[in-house]
């Protein structure tokens, strides 16, 4: 779950993915954030039947609170993401104004997940430790100890990694700029470097590139004075 | 602790602190974390000498290891901080190379602490409610796992209030600029904003100016294409 979701917060990060179309970027955030969703349900569902079947309340803990909660705000955010950035109805000057908020909210579930999980961790540690305990530090206790500071310094890694300026896709350029050989689209760099990501929709190019630069105009300015 | 280090976070991102000079509110930022410093080393000191009263191991628990860590990085970044803002040696190019890292770790710091708040929360609940337990959900436990929410809804606008470049410490004016009048500082507006704070250190201005307004400059660049 973690890793998919890790994956779906960077995938516009990694540069060799800049010469691929906006929408089929767009495309493979959404898939990646379904697929964290519905391994998220999964598990919680399996978290359920697991109670259940112990005889064990369900929700009575802070992991389970502070989990529950990162999946309803996780699930209106791929909502709200679909509606606006996906679907093609959204007003440009709509999208520029959630965006910030769409980056925001979507880095803080995914810090609120990795404390979930850290919760978890604690939580089951404390259960099933019991002969020696997890205050006597058996090697299980050191190894689940280690993977739980792997997890935050991967979650370091990641929100570093989404959080640069330098790492940010480029705005597109504008394909329907008369060029001064007076042709057409073809043979020119725009459209070679397309073609090197063999999925790429080139539709979107010409119908997206438009709102993509107007979006990130809107958006130089926000971040003009930003540091992060 | 998490609060005076919300204030040591937030402390640029005050609007009516925009008139004080830039060396008075750095040493109010540097006061606060030195605060939290104390306070988080008191209340380590407070977990071990109550570990070892009643016969508990000490740094077993990833909480520990996970507040270890974050202790251990905050010193770093509290004596680095020092020493490259604060003291007047460090060049501008290094000041301006080590701000983006300077506000990642502190932001960073901040949300691994507020994790490290919630696994210590979890193990005290399991640990302290025994009849009834905490899975039983007394209303001890509805109310701490409230506190936990409270928690991380407080650390979450926090990091917003840090993250939004509109709220960021415009850069300073510079006060050596020759004036058309061909007179001085005194009576500008610069000066006339610079005394509304009454105890801005006046000979800082133009000390820190230059190197505010260049590493300013080095930011947007940076910050050209920022979201957050």
């Amino acid at each position: 779950l973690v890793s998919v979701l890790s994956s779906a917060i960077i995938v516009y990060r990694l540069p060799w993915t800049w010469k691929c179309s906006k929408l089929l970027m767009k495309f493979i955030h959404a898939g990646l954030n379904t697929t964290a969703m519905i391994l998220a349900i999964v598990s919680m569902v399996a978290a359920f039947e697991f109670h259940n079947a112990s005889n064990i309340p369900n929700m009575y803990s802070l992991h389970s609170w502070i989990g529950l909660t990162a999946v309803i705000l996780y699930s209106l955010q791929l909502l709200l993401g679909f509606a606006v950035f996906l679907l093609p109805f959204a007003p440009v000057p709509l999208r520029a104004a959630l965006m910030p908020i769409h980056v925001y909210s979507g880095l803080l579930i995914f810090a609120t997940v990795i404390a979930s999980c850290l919760m978890g961790i604690t939580e089951k540690l404390l259960f099933s430790l019991q002969n020696p305990a997890y205050s006597a530090s058996p090697p299980e206790a050191i190894f689940v100890n280690c993977l739980g500071l792997l997890i935050v310094i991967f979650g370091a890694l990641i929100l570093w990694m989404a959080s640069r300026p330098h790492w940010k896709r480029p705005p597109e350029e504008l394909p329907k700029v008369p060029r001064p050989n007076g042709g057409t689209l073809e043979g020119t760099e725009a459209e070679s470097t397309m073609t090197d990501c063999s999925n790429a929709d080139k539709s979107d190019v010409g119908f997206n590139s438009e709102a993509a630069r107007k979006r990130n105009l809107k958006l130089d300015e926000a971040g003009q004075r930003s540091t992060m």
